[in-house]
C-alpha cells in the first residue's frame, strides 16, 4: 500500500503528457508535463555550426534550460535581470545537451545546428528529467522536418529517483524531493543503456545496495517514458 | 471588403483568448492570446515593498517582459546568456508597469508588492499590448486573492494600430506590423481614457488627420478588449 | 497672466541657445540649452556601416544618450560603474535614433555611419527633447562636412508638453515635470508632421480633449524650435 | 600486464602527494598532486554565516574551484577577464562544496564559515577529484585550528574512473580522459559510502555491468586515497 | 627659440582657463582648460561615508574620471555600453582620488563624502593632470560651501612632462605626447612637495639625469598652476 | 644596526628565490619568492598577434596579474565571481606588460604573442615587483624556447622602496608597506636605466631629497635582482 501523498505506487510515474507542435515557429516543439511540472521544449534548426566545427561536415546539438520567474512556489528573480546565469542553470543546460547528443549521428545531421530550449513554465520537481524527455521528442520532430531521420541513433529519456524515509521512489515531486536522503537523476537510451547517472547524498551518504535499488527503479521509469515517447511520436 | 490576409475587417481584433489560472503558484496568472501571439502573464504577490517605499503605507506594482528564444520566427538569443537586457525589453517592461500602475490605489494595496511577469511564449505582433491586456486580468485575480479588491481603481487594456498602404488598421499581426508606415500602441482605461499613447513614424512622418484616425480606431479596439476582460473575469 | 514660476506664458519655450562647433573633433557638435538644461550633442562620422547593412549601399544613423553624474539635483551613479545601462537611458537613446533617422535618406548618405552622442551636462527637465533638437543641428553640420547635404530630407525638433493643475503647458522644467498630471514628448518634422508622440498619464488618465490640446501646444513649440534651428544653421 | 602509457596497473592511482600548510594565511592549506595534476586547496575560516543562515546556530562550508590560465596544455582565458564564470567551473565548485558538506556537523561548527578555494595550478586530468581529496585535508586542518574537531563527522575522498578500449581504469590522466568511452567521478566517505556518483557516457551509452565495474574500481581508489589522507594528517 | 608646434617655450604651460561654478547642482564645479583639453570637474557633497568608515568621525573623498565618446580624435566607445570600465580609466580615477586626499583633513571634514567627477569633454593630452588641477578648485569651493574650510590642508596641482627628441618639455598636447620617449605625470602640493610621480619610458629607458631634468620642469609647471588656481579662487 | 623586524639592513633585499620551469605546459614558467611573497609567472607563447597588429611583422607581449583568494591575510573575493576586475588589478597588469615590453624587440619576435600570467599565490608586500622580476625570467626562457633570443634587448627587474619613520628602506614586506609614509615602485633595466618610476605619498607629501634617496636605494636593489636573475638563468 502506497504512502505517497499523491497515492502513486513507489515505482509509478506521475501522469505524463507530451503535446507536440505546441509552437508554430521552431522545427520541433513539445509541452511536456510530469504531473504539475510543465516544460516547453523547442528544437530550433539552423544551417551552419559553431566556428570551431566549421568545415568538419559534422552537425551540432546544444541546449539551454531556464525557468520562468513564476514557475516556482516563491517567485525567483530572472537571470537576465541579475546579469548572470546561476550554477544550477548552467549545470542542467549542460546535462540536457550531453544527453541529447548521446543519440545523435553528427555526420548524418550534416553541418546543421539544432538548439534545444527547455523553459520551465511550472516547476514541481523533476524539471531536468522532464526537459530531457520532452526535448528528445522535439528533437525527433526537428530531425524529421529537416529530413535527416538518420541523425537520430536512438531515443533518450530521463527520470529522477530518490530514497525517502528509507524507501526508494520513482519520479519525485517537489514535496518528496526536499525530503529525499538521496537523490539521483538517470538518463537512459531507449534500449536500456545509461547515458548519465548523477547521484547525490543529501545529508547521509548511501551504500552500494541503496545505489543498486535506485538504478533498478530508474531503469523501470525510463522504460515507461520511452514507451510514452514512442506513442506520442506516432500520433498524427 | 477586407483586404487583410487573415480576412478581418480593418477595425476588427484577432481572435482573443484569455485563460485564467494557467499556473498554480502565483496569485494570478493568465495565458492571453491575440491570434497566434501568446503571452503568459503572472502576478506574484509578496509582503513588503522596495526599500525606497518602506514605511509609507503604500504598495507597489512592477512588471518584467521577456520573450522565450523560440517565440519568434528565427530563434533569438537569451538575454540571460548575453548577460544584458536589451533596450526593447527594458522599454516594454517599463510600459507595462506604468500602464498597470495607472489603475492601482497604492493605499488600498497596503505595503504589498505585486510583480507582473509577462513572458511571450509565441510572438506574432502586438506582444506588448497582449501583455498589458492579460496582465490586467492576472492583476485583478491577484487583488481578489489578496483580499484587496479596492486596490484596483479601474481596468486597463491595450491595442496596436497602424497605417498600412494608407489604411488605418487595428491589432496588427507581424506581417502587417513590418509593413506599417505608422505604428501606434495605445493603452486605455475601461472608461475610455488614455494611459499611454506611443506613435512612431516608420519611414514617413504622419499628419494630424492620420493621428486622429488611429486614435479613434484604438478607442474601438480597447473598448472591445475591455469587454472581453470583463467576460473572462466573471467566468468561474 | 502667467502663473509659471519662471514667468513664461503657457505656450512659451524657455530661452533656447544653440551653440555650434562646441567641439573640435567630431564632424558636427552642438551645445544646446533649453533654460538650464544643457546637452552636448556630437555627430561623429565614420566610413562603413554595421555588419548587417554591409554591401547595401545604404548608410546608418544611431544615437546614444547619457547623463553626467553631477547633472542632476542629487548626484546619480555612473552607468559604466554600475556595469549596466538603465531602461530609461536605453529608451531615450532609441527615441533619439529613430527621430533623426526619420529625416535621413540612407542612399544619399552612402555606406557611412553617423553616431550621435547626446550627453546631458546639466538636467532641468526636457533633456530628451533638447537632445533631439540639438542633435539635428549637429547632424546637419556633419552632413555638410561629409559633403552629403542631400542625406537630410528635412529637419526634426522635439518638445515636451504637459498638464499642470489642469492647464496645458509647453517645455516643462523639472519643477513642472514632477507635478504634471500628463506628460507628453512630441517629435515633429520642420514641415509640421509627427515623427513620435509619447504621452503618459502620471496618476490620472487623460481624455481625448486634453490629448488634442497638448498636441496643438506641441505643434506650436516644434515650429518655434524649427525656426531657431534654421537661424543657428545660417550663422557663420 | 598494464598497457597504460605511464606503466600503472589499471586499478592503480598515480603518485599522490599531499603537502600540508603550503600557505601561511588560511586556517588550512594543502598542495595536492595526482601525478602532474597540482591543486592548491585553501580553507579560510571566518566568523559568521551567510545572511540566510544567521541566528540558526549552524555553520556553513562552501567551495570555489578555478584554474590558472597556464594550467592547461593550451592557455585558457581568465574568467575574471571574460567577466563570467563558465558552466564547468560552476558545476565543479558546487560538487566540491556538496562533497565536503557531507562530512560536516553544522552544529558542532557553530556560526562559522569555512570557504574552500581549490585553484588548479597544473591540470592533467582529475582536477576535481584531486581538489576534493585535498580540500578534505585542508578542511580537517582548519577544524583543528578552529578547535572544533567534532565538526568533522568523517572523511571524504574522490577519484575518477573510466572505460578505455573496453577496460575500466582508475584515476585517468588527460591522455586517457580524452579517449574514455565512459567517464565517472565518484566521491566516497572514509567508511566506504557514496556521496556523489557522476557517470557520463562519452559517445557510447554504457550498460549496468560496466557501471558496476567502474563503481568497484572507484571504491578501491577512494579507499587508497583515504589511507593517504590519514597518513598526511598524522605527519607533524 | 622654441620648436614646439604651438610656439610655446619648452617650460611654458598651454593657456590655462579655470571657470568656476559651471554647473548649478554640485557643491563645487569647474570647467578647466589646458589648451584644447577641456575637463568638467564636479564636487558633489553628501552626508555620511562609505560603510567601512562609518562611526569613525572621519570624512571621505573619492573620484571618478571618464571621457565622453566624442572627446577624442576618433570616437571611442562608451564604457557603459561596453559594460566594463577599462584599465586606463580605473588607473586615472584612482590617481585623482589619491591626489586630492593628500590635502584633506578627514577629521575636519567630518562624516561627509565629497565625490569628484572629472569628465573629459575634449581631449588633447594631459587630461589627468588637468582633471587634478581643476578638481582641486572644485573641492575648495565644496569645502567652502560645506563650511569646512579647515578640511583643506593645502592645494594640489598636476602637470605632464616629457622628453621629445631629447628635449624635456612641459605640459604635452596630444601631438607631443605620442612622440615622447619618456612621459611623466607629477602631482605636487602648493608648497612644492611631491604627491605622485609617475614616469614611464616609451620605448627607450631613461637615465637619472633625464629623470632629474623632468622633475625640475614639473616643479616649475606645478608652481605656475598653483598660482593660477589661487587667482581663480579669489575671483568673485 | 638595523631596526627592521626581520633583521635586514635598510638596503637589503629579502631572501629571493627564482625557481624555473615550475610548470610543464607554458614556454617559460617561474615561481618567484621575495621572502614570503610568492608569485607564479608563466609565459605562454602562441602564433599570431592581436587583430590591430596583424600583418605588421611585429610581435606582442602582454600581461595579466591576479591574486588567489587565500593569498592575503584575510581572504579576498575572486574577481571572476564579482564579475569585474578591480582597478588595482588592472593597474598592475598594465604595469607588468609595459615593463616587459621595454626590453622586447618586436621585429625579432616576429608575429608571435607572449602572454605573461603572474598569479600571486601568497602576498606579503611587493607582489608587483616580484611579478615583474620573475616574469622577466619566464620571458627569457620562452624566447629561448621559441628560438628567438634576439627578441630580448635587455633584462628588467623591479623593487619597492619606501620611507618608514623617516628612514628609506628597500623591498618592503606587508608590515612595513602599511606604515610607509612614501611608497615607490621602480622598474629598471639590467644596465641601470629607468623603465617606470611610481612614487606615492601616503598621507604626507615628500620632498626632492627624499625622492632622491629612494631612487638611489632602488638602483641598488634592482642591480642585486639583476644579478640574481642572471644566476638563475645560467642554472641548468
Amino acid at each position: 500500500m502506497s504512502t505517497r501523498e499523491d497515492g502513486r505506487a513507489d515505482d509509478e510515474l506521475r501522469p505524463i503528457r507530451i503535446t507536440r507542435n505546441w509552437l508554430d515557429h521552431p522545427a520541433g516543439s513539445v509541452l511536456v508535463e510530469f504531473g504539475r511540472t510543465r516544460v516547453l521544449c523547442a528544437a530550433s534548426a539552423s544551417e551552419g555550426v559553431p566556428r570551431w566545427r566549421k568545415g568538419s561536415g559534422l552537425g551540432w546539438v546544444t541546449a539551454e534550460y531556464a525557468m520562468l520567474p513564476a514557475a516556482t512556489n516563491t517567485r525567483s528573480d530572472r537571470e537576465s535581470v541579475k546579469g548572470r546565469i546561476g550554477g544550477r542553470t548552467h549545470e542542467i543546460s549542460r546535462l540536457i545537451g550531453r544527453s541529447l547528443r548521446a543519440v545523435i549521428d553528427y555526420k548524418a545531421l550534416g553541418e546543421n545546428t539544432i538548439q534545444l530550449d527547455c523553459d520551465v513554465l511550472q516547476a514541481d520537481g523533476g524539471t531536468r528529467t522532464a526537459a530531457i524527455t520532452g526535448a528528445y521528442v522535439a528533437l525527433a520532430d526537428a530531425c524529421a522536418k529537416l529530413n535527416v531521420p538518420a541523425a537520430l541513433t536512438g531515443s533518450v529519456a530521463a527520470v529522477s529517483v530518490g530514497i525517502i524515509d528509507g524507501v526508494p521512489r520513482l519520479d519525485l515531486p517537489y514535496v518528496e524531493d526536499v525530503r529525499a536522503e538521496t537523490d539521483m537523476n538517470v538518463v537512459m537510451t531507449g534500449d536500456g543503456k545509461y547515458v548519465e547517472v548523477q547521484g547525490t547524498a543529501e545529508g547521509v551518504a548511501f551504500d552500494r545496495a541503496e545505489l543498486d535499488a535506485l538504478l533498478s527503479l530508474a531503469e523501470k521509469g525510463c522504460a515507461d517514458l520511452t514507451r510514452l515517447q514512442q506513442e506520442a511520436l506516432v500520433r498524427a
